[in-house]
């Protein structure tokens, strides 16, 4: 067993979600100012907003934690334990009006992902996942579903064709190509459905590790597998190339295509 | 002034959409046998339900109307008022568990759109468009909202580019590389976050009659503009490729960049 995620991390990290969901819902479908940051993603009020309001209670509550947030950059990134936080992961969705983006709060254990948090705080959906812990969806146990007949088989979902840098491209068209059905949109969202048995295949590229890191304990302690396109764990020094998948059989199948 | 919606058509609309999803409600992330259709499309139990009980109050309050929907077929077409319903629009959202599907109920007059509601039963959204009308969400009017600068500075979005058939592929992805942003998935949803003033810009290809009845007066309701491809009103007979667009400068920009 390694080392297990304190419950009282578990708590702060629910009340983190709590005070985000409170900006965002203030927020949605307003007319918000957007801007284009240097990558020219947009970034509104609200993503500073409710990242400005959870490093102000991890300040308050866990002073020498570091934190590594989409919009307001690192600090002490050298101890022990690092929250890393996107307020709002899918602002496209956010801006069009679109309940799919999700608010994501990971905890890194000397740089491994031991907590995750997936909150959709429209529809009010939220999965927990804790390293040695069954992952939760609004409080209740969730797994991922099998996929008899692998890749062929499998429900695919990714969030834009737009969003394979060069070859990867290529890659995910050949995934597309080859799967029962493919789906659009929805950011870290469908790996939350991945980990509640609705989706059997998620792959994107690019991701940053405010994209991935939450995600990894939501998927793995629902049973699944979340891994970079060789198959390897995820840190911060991943390329960004993510498979999530349900069924061991699909993760070796898309791992196989992507390869080409 | 043409021949304007009569109110108690209106209301008793409205009441299919109430009806219609108290059905999908119920089977909303449930496990559903899931059919393939002849042309591959999923659909379940919640279609079928939900179509059969808006066909049932139609038949008992209307039964002189014609009735044209996706999953139990036409009676009497040639009748002055047709509803076009199409219970879930977006089964692949639906089946994975994402509430950016939508139920479809449109009316024809003589073959053109007069009535259409965009119903979401999850998030509890629906707009309501009515020729002669400004259209509602939830009760309220919306507008579009205007894009100044034309193509280059439109928020875009559309389900998927595996929906776009031949040639039509190449010209979406003309499109997609001309926008300020593209964003992906929402079927129907998309078009009433255009005529909310969320989007800009949708564009389709494909669409069956029972996709874009109801849309139309949603769209047009609201200021917007919606035709196929080549700026023509939307009928029974059209090719189910669609521009929806806040601004005109923005539809011109389209129909030119799809044209090629």
């Amino acid at each position: 067993m390694t080392e297990p995620c304190p419950a009282p991390m578990v708590a702060l990290a629910q009340r983190l979600a709590d005070s985000s969901g409170s900006v965002v819902r203030r927020y949605f479908r307003t007319p918000v100012a957007i801007d284009d940051k240097a990558d020219a993603s947009p970034v509104t009020i609200a993503d500073r907003e409710a990242e400005h309001v959870i490093r102000t209670i991890i300040e308050s509550q866990r002073p020498d934690d570091g934190i590594y947030g989409e919009e307001h950059g690192t600090k002490n990134l050298d101890a022990e334990w690092v929250w890393v936080i996107d307020p709002i992961d899918g602002t496209k969705s956010f801006i069009t009006g679109r309940p799919i983006f999700g608010t994501l709060i990971a905890l890194l254990h000397r740089g491994r992902p031991v907590l995750g948090i997936i909150d959709q705080p429209i529809v009010g959906d939220r999965w927990i996942g804790v390293e040695g812990r069954p992952t939760t969806h609004n409080g209740q146990p969730v797994r991922v579903r099998p996929c008899p007949g692998g890749l062929g088989a499998a429900m695919f979902g990714t969030t834009s064709p737009d969003l394979f840098p060069g070859s990867d491209y290529e890659a995910y068209r050949r995934v597309a190509a080859r799967v029962k059905t493919a789906s659009y949109g929805g950011d870290c969202y469908s790996y939350g459905l991945l980990a509640s048995g609705y989706y059997d295949l998620v792959v994107e590229s690019g991701l940053k590790l405010y994209d991935f890191a939450a995600l990894v304990p939501v998927v793995t302690g629902a049973g699944g597998l979340m891994t970079d396109w060789d198959g390897k764990p995820l840190d911060a020094n991943s390329t960004g190339r993510v498979i999530a998948a349900g069924d061991p059989q699909t993760h070796r199948d898309a791992m196989t295509v992507l390869a080409g």
